[in-house]
């Protein structure tokens, strides 16, 4: 029987990417259960919680996977608040965000085209996303605030072994056999929290038998985003603490051409959800012409991790084809077709 | 009387790039006092520090400035060692580091060549740099690690008010007389140490009259990132706690066309030291190839902070009729210049 499926779309947007991945979900996997869940800031002002008990409960039982759209997390602090995407995440044990960021045309900063078919692997529980915080007064009466940074040998333990897993199966997928996994630290400042990070990422390659078709290697954090952007086409595998992985993602989108083309995957033991990398673009909500890829192909990357992958498959290719015909939202350049445009176009490549 | 530079070349090309940067010195201010100072991780094994106290008395005694070349800190844990430049900056107090990265020709990551003419101002002091970490053991016997991350009102309006007088003095030389203030947190999820920074630059703005010469707006660090690459030419002046700036610094200089050319001063109350924003490059070290460029960019903010416009204007001048005329060390396309041939052209050129 088919999997059930939330659909969280959260704030601005997300309205209009998750009906579009609805579509795209109902046409591979006609009669596929799906069940509407509230979480967001909108949810917050109405409900005084941004992620209802009732939405993890259903997807805790009833459901074996979700798509989160996006939320409008208030920069300024407001009390009772708390982003619902890092609480799903934790609760849910995601401990894996996936992201791909596929693109034969990216630029290197030299202005080159010299294309990108990397992935990042952030580990999603702990780092500074903790959120431990205190705020205290200064002997001048100033205030000071402190947050911990968490950084666990068990959550290092298995993200490393998702981007691993990852790195080897792009390795037997190529001709050439071989694959690289990066893994990205500070041990230069932060020698105890990264120095375990990066030991545990080596420990568990070790553990593994040092498979000969993953090459790995280290990378500073600040130099990683130097050579995403100097040299794109010489990163495969990256594997980073939740904070780091967070901008190496957004580093990584930009390569992609447009943030409204990056896709992710939120992976734990038992439980996926795919979510667009972009945010809730108050800016553009509304107007009809989000870019539905995002969306669209994080619904492929559900699938593919739910044991569906020709409908992964298929959902790719669709998005390839419409993609190489032009057809695109304007945050894409030389774009001009809406979110429906987009999104039906996909539905007729699927259905061609 | 002519101030006393301190020159610490530290590890790698540090010992390529400082004697380069001390010639271009000695060329615009004849006869300046310059005190040759120890540091960095081959003084670490020589004599089981890496900073000397011995050099921080004759900067503290003896010096009004210093250039630092850059050292070679260990990425695994070694016991007793700790990073000098990061001590130096606390030590010294130098709270602001300044990063600006200025090219005509920066591409876009559409492959546009738009340009960028923006600065990092990046805090200096604290964020997770003030290197508080502990390991412990968790219910399974397996290892955890908690790092601090400290934000301070104090640290946080220091940086801004650095950033803000930039901001108006860009805005004084301009013909449009405006300019962007851009502060970077990533408050929607570390709401009361991010909360603090931006709210302490929004008074600090604040507190100034909210010049309206200035614009000033937020940014999360992730999406400033992407926003680097997609769109260099939107960004003017960056303000952002310490580690946020070490990787934005990086990813403005992948836009400079090579880290080799990228500068910056840390600036305190009563001192400054140049450094380049590049590594000590252990790969290149001893070739003669290294890039001299950002040093004695470096040596030219250093002149600037010191009191000497005129010269460090020079300076810069001259860099810039030999990166046009196409020396330039391999690291720049094109490039096929030794550090030699660089410098001696710098050099033609203060004398032409
Ligand atoms: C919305 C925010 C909390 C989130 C994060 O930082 O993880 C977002 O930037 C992302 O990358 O999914
Ligand atoms: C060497 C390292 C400690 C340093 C930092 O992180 O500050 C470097 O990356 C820099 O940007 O100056």
């Amino acid at each position: 029987s088919l999997p059930t499926i939330g659909l969280i779309p959260g704030d601005g947007i997300g309205h209009e990417v998750i009906p579009a991945a609805r579509r795209i979900l109902e046409t591979v996997l006609p009669g596929i259960p799906l069940v509407d869940l509230d979480a967001g800031f909108a949810t917050f002002e109405r409900t005084g919680t941004a992620l209802p008990p009732s939405t993890v409960q259903v997807l805790r039982d009833q459901c074996q996977g979700a798509l989160f759209g996006a939320v409008s997390s208030p920069i300024h602090k407001v009390a009772g608040y708390s982003s619902p995407i890092v609480q799903l995440r934790k609760e849910l044990d995601l401990y894996a965000n996936v992201r791909p960021v596929v693109n034969k045309k990216a630029f290197n900063a030299s202005g080159e085209q010299v294309g990108c078919d990397l992935v990042i692997v952030r580990e999603n529980t702990e780092c500074l996303y903790v959120k431990q915080e205190r705020l205290e007064t200064d002997a001048n009466g100033e205030s000071i605030a402190f947050a911990t940074r968490q950084i666990s040998q068990r959550a290092s333990r298995r993200i490393t072994e998702t981007a691993l897993r990852l790195a080897q199966q792009r390795a037997a997928a190529r001709t050439s056999g071989t694959s690289l996994l990066t893994v990205v630290h500070k041990s230069n400042v932060l020698s105890v929290t990264d120095g375990l990070f990066r030991e545990t990422a080596r420990a568990v390659f070790a553990a593994a038998g040092s498979p000969t078709a993953v090459k790995i290697e280290d990378q500073l954090v600040d130099s990683m985003v130097y050579r995403l952007f100097r040299a794109p086409d010489s990163v495969d595998v990256v594997v980073a603490p939740n904070l780091y992985g967070d901008i190496l993602s957004d580093a990584a989108a930009a390569l992609a051409g447009s943030l409204g083309l990056v896709p992710s995957a939120n992976v734990g033991p038992s439980f996926v959800m795919g979510e667009p990398v972009h945010g809730s673009a108050p800016d553009i909500a509304g107007k009809g012409v989000a870019n539905p890829v995002a969306a669209i192909r994080s619904a492929g990357m559900l699938l593919a991790h739910l044991g569906y992958a020709d409908e992964a498959t298929r959902i790719d290719q669709a998005v390839e084809t419409v993609m190489a015909r032009g057809i695109a939202t304007p945050d894409v350049p030389g774009g001009k077709a809406s979110t429906n445009d987009v999104t039906s176009a996909v539905v007729a490549a699927l259905q061609a």
